[in-house]
């Protein structure tokens, strides 16, 4: 349909100037992928990144099946023991098993229906989803490995120089482009049952390349992701258990990570024009590289291999719980703020859309239905309230 | 709650950078005040007006009733005869008389509830609200007056000097900030019969005053609005019904108004990522100053009055229509592209969120309920693919 992400966007199709949003403080390192995973995924703000230049995701094109490997065989550690073949290995297995275990768990007979696209610069991804289920009303579990190209100014701003002259702009040569690649799952799980809280993850690795016209420039790489629980109602026991999953896997690796991660969830997942969260968060960290690279590999894995033992025994007990119409207004209620935080807040949703993304693979992220009410406010001490009350002040709930 | 929109924003509760997504050609002239109206609202974007500076909107306090007018005191057009106050008076008798139509239609017993809310700093506003009527799933009706200051620099790229140094900046002085006023009327209508349109609504007066620092600097003037039509099925007849009464109320002042503001109608209310409009159009004008000022209020004027005149009809031959579940699940889709297109696109829904305002009068403009399916796509030459078909291929209707 389009050319390739390297480059030139000209044949993308109504390509898109790069969202205004994205300007400021953005991190491109951390976006631009995420057009690709197509799911509510999010940059660490601090790192200055200014994403003026245009940057247009090129249009997929569908697959009849998933190749062995989306790596592209360009000498850019497309082998099998590189880090780049590894995370690519893990999130498709981690795809695999997330969506089996679903199936199961929704016992209905339901199936992942699988979207397969390619784009013609090499990457690709694999989407799936349930629909319709008799315990999901809606599940997406995505995976996609992405390659493109990062403005130099970005690139610049990346490595801390924004603003200054770089090597490159002293000697009154212009930087090239900087290629990047990026692999990760995203998903998106939301039950029928008003009881069954709605479940998040999100997992990928990216690295960039030396620029094109400055071979000097160094490679970087870093990790991102989180998996955070949005329920409807509080259940403690589901959201304790659902927060000691997520603790028991970062206090495998170092002991800072589950009290940096859970705090950058809260902050992460918040819908400022109502000062409350989405949900009752979990952990969430971007950029992540300051810690040995195979380490960081192996956090990641752990956390996506966390994501069913989590989740699973939550949806077990709730699946079938008595509710009545009341339970399920305050639910439709409650997705509507999640539809708020996905399409006003997440940059990976809104970079997706304005660059042209794969819609469909990112809005999956939505419910299959949301409600608003004008001016609704529920009634003090109830369990509605007890929910939004969480909502706005963040506990520890372990 | 917090200080006054005048100067600074200190005791603005959690208060939010500006956007970036208005950064870049947004109009600060028409995006301040819209965080007031509440409701989709939208600037021209071919006035390049960078908004760099933190605004933030106070807070409103409740009001048990509506004052005479929200005009202050100032010596500023306060009088009777000044274009504020005739605009004022005109865009709350519309909201009384659109309500009472609007309840009347109805015709279930159920009743538009106000709130009326004042700032601080002068200003405020009233909505109404219908919600779950027997014809009308929510409808929102707001009229508010916004007091507040521009930043200087948007003040001095709406004059055409962005990137020049102005007077006050050649001296060596930094010019101050620029007060404005605005005033405005926004609705949406949600019928619940899927073959009864959705319909939107705003009109609003602009004015900047001299800058503070720099009392040369010349007072400006614009107005702004449009109304547009959102069905989820074609009945040509109500289609073009609704057009022609927009054509004739435009063809009352100049030739040139319907084509120019139908054209940008078409333009502005673009779901860019779907590559659709949200509906089929209507007109739409902004920053429109260049005519005489009487002129244009009597146009305005004549707009809002057309409002009743070209939705009630429609409603009243569509309220009852038999309807199936495919209908409502289809209508329940097109109302996900609205709430699409009102969070991810409207610059007035995203300002004001994003800032501060009056949150629920904001997202009145959001149906009660929406729905998305992943890769839902009408089947060719279904009455569902004709809708379609016509938003992303506008058409002549008349």
């Amino acid at each position: 349909m389009a050319s390739s992400l390297l480059s030139t966007p000209s044949r993308t199709l109504a390509p898109a100037p790069a969202p205004a949003g994205l300007r400021g403080r953005a991190t491109a390192q951390a976006h631009l992928p995420r057009a690709g995973l197509g799911l509510g995924v999010a940059p660490r703000r601090s790192r200055a990144l200014s994403v003026r230049a245009s940057v247009a995701i090129e249009k997929e094109t569908p697959e009849s099946e998933p190749p062995p490997t989306f790596l592209r065989e360009d000498g850019q550690g497309a082998g099998s023991g590189s880090v780049r073949a590894r995370f690519e290995a893990m999130i498709r297995r981690v795809q695999g098993e997330v969506c089996a275990a679903l199936e199961e768990a929704d016992g209905g007979g339901a199936r992942f229906v699988e979207d397969v696209w390619s784009r013609p610069g090499g990457g690709g991804g694999i989407s799936r989803v349930l629909q319709d289920g008799r315990v999901f009303e809606k599940a997406g579990v995505n995976v996609s490995v992405v390659y493109g190209v990062m403005p130099p100014d970005a690139y610049r701003a990346a490595k801390g120089e924004a603003g200054k002259n770089g090597a490159a702009a002293a000697d009154g040569q212009k930087p090239g482009p900087v290629p990047f690649f990026a692999a990760g799952i995203s998903s998106v799980l939301h039950p029928k049952n008003p009881f069954a809280p709605t479940l998040h993850f999100n997992y990928r690795y990216f690295e960039t390349d030396a620029a094109k016209d400055a071979p000097g420039a160094p490679r970087q790489w870093w990790f991102g992701g989180g998996t955070d629980l949005t329920p409807s109602y509080i259940i403690e026991e589901d959201v304790k258990h659902f927060h000691s999953v997520q603790k028991q896997a970062c206090d495998k690796f170092d002991p800072s990570f589950h009290p940096r991660f859970k705090k950058w969830c809260d902050d992460y997942f918040y819908i400022k024009h109502r000062n409350e969260r989405r949900g009752l968060g979990g952990i969430f960290f971007d950029d992540l590289n300051d810690y040995d690279q195979e380490m960081l590999l192996n956090f990641a894995t752990e956390c996506a291999d966390s994501v069913l033992p989590a989740y699973v025994p939550i949806i077990e007990r709730r699946k079938d719980t008595p509710f009545n119409e009341e339970h399920k207004a305050w639910q439709q209620l409650r997705r509507g703020r999640y539809v708020e935080f996905n399409l006003v807040y997440d940059r990976g949703t809104t970079f997706g859309l304005k660059t042209g993304g794969r819609i469909e693979s990112i809005l999956v992220s939505l419910p299959l239905t949301a409600r608003w009410e004008y001016d609704h406010k529920p009634e003090e001490g109830t369990e509605e309230w007890k929910l939004l009350d969480a909502c706005i002040n963040p506990k520890d709930w372990i």
